[in-house]
């Protein structure tokens, strides 16, 4: 059995949104493992914000991919062949398999997957990083309060939809903003959120005046620009403001652009944090089974949405993305 | 004795720099006490960077001054008349005096001075709200520890050379940033930081990566604007940001600023959080004791800028503190 591993690289480094030139499709033969190492057939790459971040040439928490590499992402899929003890083939796993149909892995480098939880693709969303991220940027970095109300941004997307999920689950009020009326009234009326604003509708800090009156105690941030100014314009005192993310600045090529509010801090009293989820990678099981059990119970509820077209529509679910096209874990089919 | 009571009151909300149209100077007759009051005739004033936040008709920690109200200040001087037990004739007092000659007030709203502690002015600076404000900002949202490279802006003004000597107490390499070299000069050879940037001087980033090669762990803010995105561009990991003051902004009547490298707080695990001195009113009294036992002892030197004029040249003095004219607390002497 001869295969093409069919891959997407890096080629060059995009100013702004990545357009054709950015990506490069190559085929290679397919390879073997050495001793302490698999192989594993993708099926689902993780499609994800950060990833724009990672391709650009600037030092950050993880190195930039290079030039002619394969583009990282997280993947989850099958072993088809192994040279450790720990797998075997038929084994499900996820790991940083990169854009490609095929990845050569060090064991220790994958996690095993039960596919008696979930899905496979779930493993990539709220039973993977982005899960795992909502569950210790809210609980570890917001400390929400039962009683506090909680405002998330990207509120329908991966990690959004699970952070306010699990505010809800602490007892506070929470209010998703995210980009539709149709996302708006998912997260109303489907994850219980108490109220969704809709930023494409315009006037953001008079919604959150509306429906945060008594000030915002913990801000999810996934998007950064006008939202994050509106909502530090509408601080509770001791708010906290967890950062995860800022897609809105991701492709920005003008004048970089600062929360110009962020003096709201000082007024009352409130701080500002970032996170990396790598930093609890030792409890990243904590993380799992409570989410895997809130599920499980309907308390939490997944939604993936699932692109095909293989690993050569990747550049195109990656603009699908930061269009905010998806609603819930946005992941690409490689292979069935 | 009929004496005129000279003020300085808020004539109109200054757009960009208080000009003459800002203020009105008025006369009235010396007031008398009632029951309960004490009558205090004015020594100095304390110039704050924070007055001009309080002229702008926008809510903050506390209200804005009203126009045709005396313009708020803290100052120091010398009960002239009482109707309280609690103080008599000769007493010295701080107090929220207003920028006036005479200051009728509760007596509770008063705080008795121990004149052979320090000289007076100086309760207004070290042993006042700049010394108290340095101590737990630093102290209580900072946390340096020993060993932590601390950066402090406005290094040279009434609370950075006073938090830059307390890092340095707590065992921490402390650079300080301030306006022109003999500034600079000041902080190394007299207060002992370990190094001085004049931002005047430019290069910010290259010379804070130059005395911080490993990254700043507490960067005590008090000046916002391209230095703060300096400090951001810098961090160590965990870095603890405290929000002090912004007085770069504190004029700005242009398109509103913000810190474009923000996610340096993400991609660091920072913080940035900031405090209102009046928070820790319970505890003013654990501070001037340190403070004034610091200084005794040499370990901290207190310096006070005195400008004389009395209260006309409360508009001065004022504008003096946002040209960085002052080294240490700036104080306005209103009679002797």
């Amino acid at each position: 059995m001869i295969e093409s591993n069919h891959q997407v690289r890096l080629a060059a480094r995009p100013a702004g949104i990545p357009g054709p030139d950015t990506w490069r499709h190559t085929s290679e033969p397919v390879p073997e493992p050495d001793a302490g190492q698999i192989l594993v057939e993708v099926r689902y790459l993780s499609i994800d914000p950060a990833m724009r971040g990672w391709i650009n040439d600037r030092p950050s928490y993880v190195p930039p991919v290079g030039l002619g590499e394969v583009m990282r992402a997280a993947g989850a899929g099958c072993v088809v062949a192994s040279k450790d003890d720990r797998f075997a083939p038929g084994d499900l796993v996820t790991a940083m398999t990169g854009v490609q149909e095929f990845a050569l892995l060090a064991a220790e480098a994958a996690i095993p997957v039960d596919p008696t939880v979930a899905p496979l693709e779930r493993h990539l969303g709220a039973l993977g990083m982005s899960g795992i991220t909502a569950y210790f940027g809210l609980l570890e970095i917001g400390r929400p309060k039962s009683g506090d109300t909680v405002v998330v941004s990207g509120a329908a997307g991966a990690v959004g939809s699970i952070a306010g999920q699990i505010a809800r689950l602490q007892g506070c009020r929470v209010i998703g903003i995210a980009g539709g009326a149709e996302k708006c009234r998912w997260l109303t009326d489907q994850l219980g959120f108490d109220a969704a604003i809709d930023y494409r509708a315009g006037a953001i800090v008079d919604r959150l005046a509306e429906h945060a009156p008594d000030g915002i105690d913990v801000y999810f941030d996934n998007v950064g620009g006008e939202i994050l100014d509106a909502a530090l314009a509408r601080l509770a005192r001791r708010a906290r403001i967890v950062l995860c993310g800022g897609i809105s600045q991701y492709n920005a090529t003008g004048p970089s652009w600062g929360p110009s509010n962020y003096l709201s801090l000082l007024i009352n009293r409130a701080r500002m944090e970032g996170f990396i989820v790598f930093d609890y990678a030792a409890r990243y099981g904590e993380a799992v089974t409570q989410l895997a059990r809130w599920i499980a119970d309907g308390r939490v509820i997944a939604r993936e949405q699932v692109v095909d077209g293989g690993v050569a529509a990747f550049p195109e679910a990656l603009l699908e993305l930061f269009r905010g096209g998806n609603t819930g874990k946005l992941v690409l089919r490689v292979r069935d």
